[in-house]
């Protein structure tokens, strides 16, 4: 069986990490059964810069028959966010219903973390983040602009169905790990219409899954709790945007964004999910071989589970974290002297 | 001179702090020209059980005539946070026009922070917290409630005025520190109408203010840069939701949520603010003389600067931080045995 996967470099370090990627499942591909053909796609700001676009009208189509999208980031200064990112990241999120924003926060062996005194097993959860709607909302506009009385309106829209589908898939998530422990994010507090009602969802669906302790905090708290208490929690279900600040701030404590990978995934067959670190295009430390490519290579690792090659998951992970674990060859942003190349070189001399 | 300050205790421990505040005003007031006189407002959870409300109708005009509301904290279990919170806590914030929530982070003298390696050099900055409007509006509703379909949509309203005041504030207070920095927390990449418009205007004033060097940050990387540097920071201000993350997130890497005060301000003359610690009611700790009064009494000193009363609050802050930096007499949050009045009576002591 051939997995077909789609490239999407991008722009910046995306670009440079990617190669690590191809190296890791090229290295795994020689193993019998084991088959990838990959499509590489330009989209990008350089893409924009040339076609005003940053993908083309039928981007999305040309993407869809692939069983998975792997991408590396994109970004650039002079671009402004509206076209890099609407132009690109978030139709790929939206128009795949990849639902699910999947992001593991384990402090690697061997990473030091942020926070005094926490070691490996005090940092391991999983964050599961809305990833199609809530705060995200195209609706909303101004009135009165330029005037005094200007104002802005941004809708935030949480749909039952949308709710159902997430946390569902956290809840399944929860009571098939040890723990069994499913923290939900939310500000019913103090934001009256929607949090209210995402709540409810949540108390609606946790009699359906009894071996699951559901804990509800208030974002705040929550985020808090990250930092004096990581080890309370096992996975944490948020919307679109409390998902997004969590699975920034767990990476800070654990090796920092150069480490965090994402899965964007639709649970559905017949579509694809994608893969791609937390960091983004990081145009500063851009060209220099100094980019970590431990997010991505983990993201690879992602990637392989969602197409179910477990084997080639587990190895290339242990290989990863045997690195790590050893700490001889170290990245920079982790203390060590290591570019993107030579930490990748390690990685796969670890793989075999 | 006499401030009439109006007392909320309100649930739980703070109605325990309340008397630590008490006791450190009236050990002040024992100075010539320093004079108070306290109103005490029964308004709670305790008194929801009796009255059904958990203010009279009158409540607001009753504490109107006040210098300064001086409240512990407000919640109790089995009493819905729309009744404890939208009845009293937020109603006062918006009709007294309360539109900054100030919110100092730093790291006392003999504390030690969540984080590695850091001290109180590394932990120093003050979040400014639009405090009236944005995620937290009223505007929102429902539909096809109980069906399939049903949905939620809240509003999130940011208008210009109230934009301009919030960032005049915090330009101001920037531009009269050291460093003179001001980040502001923002997610224009990802949330689409009210955050570029809330950009905009940050661009819009910063002319205004050509000594601060203004950053910006989209509030998941801020929320993980509070962790791995929070060195970089000095003022942060944000929408009414983004400002309570930090807010909540920063204490957590300066010795937790039991230090932590703030003042929610309205600069005008003529109406009172309203000065509360961060923490809840915690009913969980409630009753056992083990609640941690040093938000509290570090709240305290933040209503006497708003009252100008800047020598006693100079010193009741010394006498605080001699407690801190001396380390004999600690709470049990930070390590330590003493209960609230012991820490408290040492506080008074150091206070002369
Ligand atoms: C209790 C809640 C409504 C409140 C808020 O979010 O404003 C609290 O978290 C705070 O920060 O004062
Ligand atoms: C770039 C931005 C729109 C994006 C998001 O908020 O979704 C990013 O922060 C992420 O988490 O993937």
């Amino acid at each position: 069986m051939t997995h077909r996967i789609a490239l999407i470099p991008g722009d910046g370090i995306g670009a440079e990490v990617m190669p690590s990627a191809l190296r890791c499942l090229e290295a795994l591909s020689r193993r019998p059964g084991l088959n990838f053909e990959f499509t590489d796609f330009p989209y990008s700001c350089e893409y924009y810069a040339r076609h005003g676009v940053m993908m083309p009208a039928d981007g999305i189509e040309q993407l869809r028959p692939h069983d998975a999208i792997l991408l590396g980031a994109v970004g650039y200064p002079g671009v402004p966010d509206h076209i890099s990112l609407w132009g690109l990241l978030l139709p790929i999120r939206r128009e795949f219903g990849q639902y699910v924003n999947l992001r593991p926060v384990r402090l690697l062996r061997g990473l030091t973390s942020a926070l005094r005194d926490r070691g490996p097993e005090d940092i391991n959860y999983l964050v599961v983040r809305e990833n199609n709607e809530g705060e995200y909302s195209d609706i909303g506009g101004r009135m009165y602009d330029g005037l005094p009385e200007a104002m802005a309106i941004q809708a935030n829209v949480i749909t039952r169905k949308g709710s159902e589908r997430i946390l569902n898939y956290a809840f399944r998530l929860a009571e098939s790990r040890a723990r069994q422990t499913l923290a939900y994010a939310t500000k019913s507090n103090g934001i009256k219409h929607s949090m209210p009602f995402w709540d409810e969802q949540v108390a609606a669906m946790a009699p359906r899954y009894p071996a699951v302790n559901v804990e509800q905090y208030h974002v705040d708290i929550l985020a808090a709790n990250l930092v004096t208490h990581p080890d309370w929690f096992d996975v944490i279900v948020g919307t679109n945007l409390f998902g997004d600040i969590l699975s920034d701030l767990g990476p800070a404590t654990a090796g920092g964004i150069g480490v965090a990978p994402s899965a964007n995934i639709n649970p559905d067959p017949g579509v694809p999910s994608m893969f791609e670190p937390v960091h983004g295009s990081a145009p500063d430390i851009a060209g220099q071989d100094i980019a970590n490519p431990i997010a991505m290579i983990w993201t690879v690792v992602m990637m392989l589970e969602h197409l179910n090659e477990n084997d080639a998951a587990t190895d290339l992970m242990s290989a990863l974290e045997a690195v790590t674990g050893e700490g001889k060859v170290m990245t920079r942003d982790l203390g060590g002297t290591a570019g993107t190349v030579e930490f990748t070189d390690r990685v796969l001399a670890e793989l075999g």
